[in-house]
C-alpha cells in the first residue's frame, strides 16, 4: 500500500517510456486533504538537481498538494531548459489537479545530465497519464515507478491509535548522508501543522536515513517528503508521532541497505560509550566509508586493524589503546590489542554487526552500510544509460 | 641505487623469515656522515603503530644514525610487548653500529596486530644480519626488503651540481593523505642542518605524497624519512634543494600510484582556478575518494555527473552552474551542463587526466588517485596474512 495506506491519499505509477526496460517510470502522489500539510528534507550536496531547486521553494510555505516523481533521468546539470522542464511538470500537474503549481513538488532520479526535449515530453505525458489513473490503491504502482537499479520496491506502513503512516522509497546507489540519500514519500492521515511535520521529519531522518551510508557518495537529487492529510481528525502527541515516523523511516532505510547495489553484507556499525552523539556518528561513518574495511567484510575477514585505522582518522575523543571491537558478537580486539582469534568469527551471514566501544562517554549511534564487492564495481562501472 | 646513490650511506636488505614468500623483509640504511642530520614526517592517523611512536621521539633532536625497516608485520596494536620490540630493535642496531639507540628510527609494515615473540625474534635477527651485510651498493636490496604487495621496488635519484638525492618507497595499499601514506627513506650527500632538512621535507611531501590518494585509507604506520650525510661538503641553496627533493618525492609518488593494488588507471585530477590551494586540494580529493567516479573510470565511462556530485560535497567556493570538466582533453561538461559527447573520450589508456575548472580564482592543485576495480576488491578482501 505504501503511500496510499493512510486515508486521504491517491497515487499512480505509469509507463512513460523513460526507462529502456519499459517498466513504470512516472509516479504521482496526491493529498486529497482536508489538510494539505507538507515538509521535506533535501540533499545537502551543493550541486543540486533542478527538481531539488524547485521543490525547496515549493515546500517552503508548508503546503503541498501533490508530488510528481520520475525515474529514468535525474534532470540535473541540464541547464535552464532542465529547470523549465521541472517547472512545466509542476504546471501540468497543477492544471490537471486544479491547484497551484507552487504546491506541487517534483522529484527525479537517474543519470545526471539527462533532460532533453524527449525527456521533457515523456515526463509531461507521464504526469498526465498518472493523474488520469490516480486511485486509493495506487501506492504499490507508485513505489514501482520510482525504482532505478532497485531490485524491489520499498514500502513501509505503521499504524497507531487510529492514524497511519505509510511510505515508499527508492535507493540502490549513491547512498550517503547529509540527507537525504534517495527519493522517499511518506504520507499520514494524522492531523499535523506544518511546523510539527517539519520537526518530526527532521528528527526522524536525522536518526535513520542520515545514518545510512552505503557507499559514501551523496547524490544531487535526494529528497524525503512528508505529506499529512489530517483525514482521521486525530492530532497525535508529537513525540508519539515522531517515534512512529522514525519507525517508518528506519524500516525504509533498512530496505535500502538490504538492496544496495552489489552488496553482499548489511553491516550495522554500533558505536557505544562515545563522548557525544556527533562523535559516535563520525566514528561509525569513518569505518563505514573505509574501502579496506568494506572489502575485508566482503571477504569474510574480521580485520579489526582496519577498524582502528579508520577510527584514528577522526577527531572523536578516544584512546587508541583503550578501544574494544566486536565482529558478530566476538571481541576480536580489546584495549587496542588482539583478543579472541579471528577464526571464531563467522562472517558468512548477510547481517553483520560491528560493535565499537570507545570507553569515553555515554553517547552511541549506529551507522548502516554495505560491503565493497565485485558486483558493486561491476554495476557502477557499467551504469551510465 | 636508491638510498645509496648519495655519498655517505650504506644499506642492506635481507631475508629474516617474516614474509611467507621467503623474500627479503628487513632493511637497514646507515648514515656514515660526516653529518648525521635526519628529519621525518609521520602518518596523521591517531592510531599509530609502535615504530611511529618510537621514531617520532627519536627524530625530534634532528640526529639520525640509521633506519631499520621491516615488512611482514606492522607491529601496530600489539601493546607494550610490541613497543618493547621496537625499542629492542633500536637497541640492537645501536649496539652493532656503536651509536645511541635514540638515533635509530624504526619502520614496520604489514598486517596490524602482528607482533608476537616469533616476530620479534625474526626482526632482531634480521637487523643483525642486515647490519653485517651493509654496503655502499645495498640500496637496491633495501628497496626490495620493504615491499609488501608492491609488484616492484620504487627508487628515484636526482643529481644537481655536485650533490645527489636518492630514495626508496613502498606503497601498494592504504595510500592516502594526511601524510605519509607509505614507507619512504630518502638520503642526500648535501650539507643541511636539521631545520633545513625538516622544512624541505615538509614542503616536498605536502606537494607530492600528501596529494596521492589512491583509496582514501590512511595507514597507521606511514613514515617518510630524510637523511643528510653532508659527504660532498656542498651546502645547496634551500629552494634548489627543496625543488630537487620535491622531484624525488613526486617520482616516488607516481611509482606508488602506478603500482597501487589492483588499479587499472592512474588518474591525475587537476583542479584549476580555485579560490585557494586548500580548496583546490579539497575538490580534487573529494573526486578522488568518490567510489562511483572511481568505478566509472574502471569502466572507461567519462561520467562527469559523478565529478560534479563529488565537488558539491565540499565547502570550496564554486558555482555548480559554472564549472567545466575535461576527461582526457575532451570537455564533456561546460557551465554545469553537457558539452562534447562522451563517445569522443578515450579512457582506455592507463594514464587518465581529469581537468576541473572552477572559474573562481588562481589556485590549482593536482591529486593523484586510482580507479576502483575488481582486482582492488579481490586483493583487499583476501589480504590478511
Amino acid at each position: 500500500m505504501s503511500v496510499t495506506a493512510a486515508q486521504g491519499f491517491e497515487a499512480a505509477g505509469v509507463v512513460a517510456g523513460l526507462k529502456s526496460t519499459g517498466n513504470k517510470d512516472v509516479a504521482v502522489v496526491v493529498n486529497r486533504g482536508p489538510l494539505k500539510v507538507g515538509a521535506a528534507v533535501f540533499t545537502s550536496n551543493r550541486a543540486k538537481a533542478n527538481p531539488i531547486l524547485w521543490s525547496q521553494q515549493a515546500v517552503s510555505d508548508g503546503v503541498v498538494e501533490a508530488v510528481v516523481l520520475n525515474s529514468g533521468g535525474a534532470n540535473c546539470f541540464t541547464g535552464s531548459f532542465g529547470f523549465q522542464t521541472t517547472h512545466q511538470t509542476a504546471e501540468k500537474a497543477a492544471e490537471l489537479l486544479d491547484v497551484s503549481a507552487g504546491d506541487i513538488l517534483v522529484c527525479s532520479t537517474g543519470l545526471i545530465g539527462t533532460g532533453d526535449e524527449v525527456f521533457r515530453g515523456k515526463v509531461l505525458a507521464g504526469t498526465t497519464a498518472a493523474i488520469a489513473g490516480l486511485g486509493p490503491d495506487g501506492g504499490d504502482a507508485a513505489s514501482e515507478a520510482i525504482m532505478t537499479t532497485d531490485t524491489q520496491p520499498k514500502r513501509a506502513v505503521v499504524s497507531r491509535h487510529g492514524w497511519t503512516i505509510g511510505g515508499m522509497a527508492k535507493g540502490a546507489g549513491m547512498l550517503a548522508p547529509g540527507l537525504a540519500t534517495m527519493l522517499v514519500v511518506i504520507t499520514t492521515d494524522a492531523v499535523l501543522d506544518a511546523g510539527e511535520a517539519d520537526r518530526a521529519l527532521r528528527t526522524a531522518t536525522h536518526l535513520t536515513f542520515d545514518r545510512l551510508d552505503s557507499d559514501g557518495c551523496m547524490s544531487t537529487n535526494d529528497q524525503v517528503t512528508l505529506l499529512a492529510s489530517g483525514a482521521t481528525g486525530i492530532h497525535p502527541d508529537h513525540s508519539a508521532f515522531t517515534m512512529a515516523l522514525t519507525e517508518v523511516c528506519q524500516d525504509l532505510a533498512q530496505q535500502l541497505q538490504a538492496d544496495a547495489e552489489g552488496a553482499s553484507h548489511n553491516i550495522s556499525i554500533q558505536v557505544v560509550h562515545a563522548a557525544s552523539d556527533e562523535e559516535a556518528v563520525a566514528v561509525g561513518r569513518s569505518v563505514a566509508r573505509n574501502n579496506l574495511f568494506k572489502a575485508a567484510i566482503f571477504g569474510n575477514d574480521p580485520n579489526w586493524g582496519r577498524v582502528l585505522a579508520a577510527i584514528g582518522t577522526t577527531d572523536a575523543r578516544f584512546d587508541p589503546y583503550d578501544v574494544d571491537v566486536w565482529f558478530n558478537g566476538v571481541r576480536v580486539c580489546t584495549a587496542g590489542g588482539p583478543d579472541r582469534p579471528r577464526e571464531e568469527v563467522d562472517l558468512t551471514p548477510r547481517a553483520t554487526g560491528i560493535l565499537i566501544d570507545l570507553k569515553v562517554g555515554d553517547a552511541e549511534a549506529t551507522i548502516l552500510t554495505n560491503d565493497l564487492t565485485h558486483d558493486y564495481v561491476h554495476e557502477n562501472s557499467a551504469y551510465s544509460s
